[in-house]
């Protein structure tokens, strides 16, 4: 790479990397809640690319193995700046800024989408940015430049500007209470027999290389054990339903992570008189339906800036704000 | 004990056991779903009660571990058979009669609630036997000493004799698609980050010593730990929720729990004709309230035989019935 920025966007189970010109694009799949590994990757990514500069946005620190938000804050910053060394990191806060010294830790949290919202704001103007990611879909309004979502991902659960619902990890017993059979109405499991990742490859939305997270019980990511999961949904095995019922049950899947997508940027969109999308991430293909059910206009993050780059877009977008802000 | 019948209920996460004269009752924590101590433990049982005969039932069958329900239930079969001796050895099937040497594997899956429901029929006469455990809640109903319930969960999900919630097990996100906060609706996260049994905990319906499974972080079982689990709900620690608001969200969580049993246990007595309940397990003071306000009657399981006996009550029946139809 020719800058010598980089981004990092470090979340509870994915840590991605960017350079601010673009080259320099990697994903690596990182949980933080077990055992993890992140000190010894982010010192093998300083020694091997030895960025001058560091911008760090995140939202790991929720992850479950943590006390509180500050707890795992820490936890990641320190990881950070031993890998990097502290004068080269700079960590962008909620608002898309990169934090003083006087801030306090918690202005941090759940920021990786501020750091795109600033990008996007400055080169597609005002819209509603809707990135459906692996496990969540942020839906953040943008107005002059500043985005305008709650600061924790507690406000923006409440304000619609956060659904927790994304296209490979999240549980389908969250998304289903009931699946519709041609015998009728199917009560589901609670327990994590299946994810979305299952539905939407069957359905043919993401490619057995694009299912990049684990699978429920721990078995293949191929489309036999993706409707053996999806069929335990309904505790019944491969032998007890049609495969028609197992399309049927992933198509139930999407019909209501669409609605959900589309009930809340309607609600986003309201209260902030927008009604362009700008869309991002592996669940575009239910953006485009959501925007398209609402009759709303929807430019592709990937259109404009690339497909490798929407991949790994807030690390990217960091990189960008540090290198133009402190060029 | 002076009987030498014992009952075994091997269930996913626990295994049971009753003697016939209900001077034994035992409750084991034994997943089968992970590098399961199933057949040690049995061989222990075995070793130390030296019964004369076993009955067994089981549900353990449908475990993710297992590519179906056969495979799950041939390891079951040898793992008891190998502790007790095959000779000695009665499964129950999902009739709730004892398996012929003819009868397919097949009919033994989810039959622990075919035993109780035999055992009810003949000492309660007609009525709906619910009993909600830890995982999920059984609604059959008996009419003139046989359950007419469906043969596999399948067939009971969609029949709504089987509503896949417990009181201790479930995911939080399963219930509750938002909670209604003072601020308004909050949408909530779709991780395991807080099952009822917290819930259930902090509204002193169940004590420490009765939140028997393992918590969804790894903490501990007390109060603070269950409602910094409740708080990451809507992803919030305790610092950014009030008290009563993790309250009012478990409160939530009853209300939409006893909402889905009454429904279901209203739309099993019309299909049968029964408004009386035999309430069972430790979700007993949910089905309390579900009978209260559909007006049924309610008898207890635990108020009939006892409080010892109703926690282990399907390997009791097993006991009972293998006792009486063996002597």
């Amino acid at each position: 790479m020719k800058s010598k920025v980089i981004g990092l966007d470090i979340g509870g189970a994915n840590t991605k990397l960017a350079s601010s010109d673009g080259t320099v694009v990697e994903l690596h799949y990182l949980p933080l809640w077990k055992n993890t590994q992140l000190p010894g990757v982010l010192k093998e990514i300083a020694e091997r690319l030895r960025p001058e500069k560091v911008a760090v946005v995140m939202t790991g620190e929720l992850a479950d193995c943590f006390e509180d938000k500050e707890q795992g804050i820490s936890f990641i910053m320190e990881a950070v700046d031993a890998a990097f060394g502290p004068g080269k990191c700079s960590y962008v806060n909620s608002k898309g800024r990169f934090r003083q010294e006087s801030e306090g830790l918690r202005e941090l949290a759940a920021a990786n989408w501020a750091a795109s919202a600033r990008l996007i704001g400055k080169e597609l103007g005002d819209c509603i940015f809707v990135d459906v990611g692996s496990t969540t879909s942020d839906i953040i309004p943008i107005i002059a430049g500043e985005h305008r979502a709650g600061h924790t991902d507690f406000s923006r659960l409440l304000r619609s500007e956060l659904v927790y619902a994304g296209t490979l990890r999240t549980n389908l017993a969250a998304l289903l209470e009931k699946v519709k059979l041609e015998e009728g109405y199917c009560r589901t499991s609670s327990e994590l027999f299946a994810t979305t990742a299952d539905a939407y490859l069957l359905l043919g939305e993401i490619r057995e290389d694009q299912f990049t997270c684990e699978t429920a019980d721990g078995a293949g990511r191929n489309r036999t054990d993706a409707m053996r999961r999806l069929a335990r949904v309904i505790c019944a095995d491969l032998s007890e339903i049609r495969e028609e019922d197992i399309l049927e049950m992933a198509r139930q899947v999407k019909e209501k992570q669409v609605s959900l997508l589309a009930e809340a940027i309607f609600e986003v969109a309201e209260k902030n008189g927008v009604r362009r999308i700008a869309a991002a991430g592996l669940g575009e293909f239910m953006i485009r339906e959501a925007a398209e059910r609402l009759g709303f206009e929807c430019v592709s993050v990937a259109g404009h800036w690339g497909e490798e780059i929407s991949k790994v877009f807030p690390a990217y977008a960091a990189a960008r704000l540090l290198d133009s802000e402190k060029a």
